[in-house]
């Protein structure tokens, strides 16, 4: 089974995203906005257990903090992805290292940086076009993280919320 | 805001819900397969802190049940709504009673009829045809419940899960 850990924004944050997602983002049926603090790894319905455990003792560690967006970015000329950028924040940051240590290590193929796609797959020429228009848009928010929340994927590629993490319980 | 209080099934029972309402089900991408226990209702960001405390307070009094869904029934001729029956089941019908009363009361339509819709907004021809096949399929399963989840709609009326809620925790 694929799972995956995600942080997902506010009502207000998330219908900003999905208004573009609609149209940009092949996925947008498949997940609500989210910002991705570990990427999808496989796990048997066994090894989730200890998964959940590890995760559960990150989360009670965790403070809530501050997730500031700022701006349409792309991560072109190596994908043609258009996501609201997060700024820099030490707390995320260190969520996702406690999200990549110990029980809880994983191979990634990129460095992290924090970001709500709201596009993607689009061909070069769209690319250019949408983000040339969106780069000017004011998308500037803020808002507080208080949770992660633990998905797994179904067979149709949608992904369901096995649990929520608050931060700082127990 | 509109928000509601679900149970999801495992994978395995997702995934078999899902292969009936792709085709069957409007809401399709709107919302994993899931069994209702409180029904859609209003609240602001501040009155669901509300909620959400007495919700943790029932899953705190709550013990994991077993599920066992039988065969596919329809609400015709009330509704054209196919979906998995779920057992009479003692402990279900306490959470929904516990979900319903106190800061938790809410006027509700219907009698809890547990289900897993798997098929609406059917034609008449159509629902006859399909549930003359359905009832024939053996769908029977059997898992256990241990959590409930609350969720809230965004404007593109697709569910994001807000909180999930371990039964006896804390």
């Amino acid at each position: 089974m694929k799972f995956g850990v995600v942080l997902f924004p506010s009502k207000q944050l998330q219908d900003v995203a999905n208004s573009y997602r609609k149209r940009y983002d092949p996925n947008y049926a498949l997940i609500a906005p989210h910002l991705t603090v570990k990427e999808a790894f496989e796990a048997s319905e066994d090894e989730i257990q200890e998964v959940v455990k590890a995760l559960r003792d990150v989360a009670n560690r965790t403070t809530p903090f501050t997730l500031q967006v700022t701006r349409v970015s792309s991560f072109s000329p190596v994908n043609n992805v258009l996501y609201l950028k997060v700024d820099r924040n030490n707390a995320l940051h260190e969520l996702y290292d406690n999200l990549h240590t110990g029980a809880l290590s994983q191979e990634t193929e990129y460095a992290f940086v924090p970001h709500i796609t709201i596009g993607q797959k689009l061909s070069d020429d769209e690319h250019l076009d949408v983000y040339s228009q969106l780069k000017l848009v004011d998308v500037a928010h803020e808002e507080e993280v208080d949770r992660f929340h633990l998905l797994y994927q179904l067979e149709n590629e949608t992904w369901t919320v096995f649990e929520t993490f608050r931060f700082g319980k127990e």
